[in-house]
């Protein structure tokens, strides 16, 4: 067992999201994660050390510390806690200092927060354009989506919109295909006018019925007949109208999301 | 002008987040942001260093790269670009190598998506649980929660639950603080039996007169004297319950849960 520390001044998310991306290249090591978030007090700090050298100690060896953390003040605290450190500012600013020919801010808590109103009230009306555009409850607002994504139920088009809006501002809208619209395929009424907004979530149709089954067990809804019939039509009508899809069964919502933005070249909003 | 690449052979959102955290460093200099995800293949690879090469030659100096490549072909291409490459992956694998005192698996695509259906079906599960108990829709599956957010109408409370479904897989409810239950300082009914699980959310009058006017302009709902009274009541009723709460009127989506989960210890499900 190895302790791995991710600390910052802020919620820690990149750290972790750096420090986990960096940990998947060792599979064969058992890591333990701690995450430490607003270390930005000096007594904060010396916590953090202190805690770092008692699961050293317990380990048996060194724990890593992966850290966003801009105070060098608070740095030095956490490199002489015993750990190794992975400071993702200190590696990088001095090297940008010198190709940028500038001295860089040295400010905490920049990066998130106070002056990004804009950004946080459009984040906010992208996530109620998604709530109040999810599964088809009004097709009223399509004129205003950026992109409408479209598919068979349960094959991932709420967290989809959801994660678009938060990550990206994006308004995403989104139609769920039912039976009666799959009983041909053409384009249903609602989605007729927007199809260069269209895009299709498929999945495997065993996939559909495990996760259709845990919601409603043993129901025709969940068969597996009417699973592969639903996505076979759906795919259909992807096909014979152009609308690209994108197959959701083993992928993340993140790279549903990012795959979507990158063929549909939407740009983010905030 | 400065053109900065955030290059990836996934989403590329570490490699935005840790370059735009870098990049706020430097306030005073304008940068261009391109975001190329999904360079996975060699082709992929040579147009984004076409890409890097041009900008450079337009800005008259190098663009910036911020990329976690795990491939060191295709990092080789991006090196020989012209451009300045700050490789998340490059810079820490092999000190990790070292302390680690092992080969790392330079596999490509490993910290999303496949592999992963566990942390994805659970984070659509909660997901869920925030969408069918958003805004006291139904106040049945308390019991199930992790956490309940209260506060009054458009203080933050569906945003931060989302996010905390989405980032960190918490079951989170929400409970609106209406008129009548900010009559007295007793907490609602529904409540009651939660008070472990509850945190509040408070934001300053002024601010949720400005987004409540967005809504619903010049109505009594917007007032300032409504946001006032609502927001001295929902207060009065923590302090009295002894229910910790966060001003949400200055800090991002993030932010607010990040520091929610902080202080209420609550674990990542996922």
């Amino acid at each position: 067992m190895r302790t791995v520390f991710f600390i910052s001044d802020r919620t820690g998310i990149t750290a972790e999201a750096l420090g986990n991306s960096l940990l998947t290249q060792f599979p064969q090591i058992d890591f333990k994660r701690v995450n430490l978030a607003f270390i930005d007090t000096q007594k904060k700090a010396q916590t953090a050390a202190q805690l770092i050298k008692e699961a050293s100690e317990t380990d048996g060896q060194a724990a890593l510390i992966f850290s966003t953390q801009v105070s060098n003040e608070y740095r030095h605290l956490l490199e002489n806690s015993g750990g190794i450190i992975f400071d993702f500012f200190e590696t990088y600013i001095s090297k940008m200092e010198k190709i940028l020919e500038t001295q860089s801010s040295h400010e905490m808590g920049l990066s998130h927060g106070v002056g990004n109103k804009n950004t946080y009230s459009g984040r906010i009306d992208s996530i109620n354009f998604a709530l109040n555009n999810d599964d088809g409850l009004t097709t009223k607002n399509y004129e205003t989506a950026d992109i409408i994504l479209t598919g068979v139920s349960r094959s991932g088009k709420t967290p989809t919109c959801l994660f678009l809006a938060l990550q990206y501002g994006i308004y995403a809208a989104n139609y769920p295909l039912i039976d009666e619209d799959l009983d041909t395929s053409k384009l249903p009424n609602a989605l007729k006018g927007f199809k260069n907004k269209l895009y299709g979530l498929s999945i495997n149709p065993v996939r559909l019925q495990n996760i259709r089954d845990v919601r409603r067990s043993n129901s025709g809804y969940a068969s597996i007949e009417q699973c592969r019939k639903e996505v076979r039509r759906a795919e259909d009508m992807f096909v014979q109208n152009d609308v690209p899809y994108i197959d959701t069964s083993h992928i993340s919502i993140e790279e549903i999301a990012g795959r979507i933005l990158q063929k549909s070249k939407l740009e983010r909003r905030y």
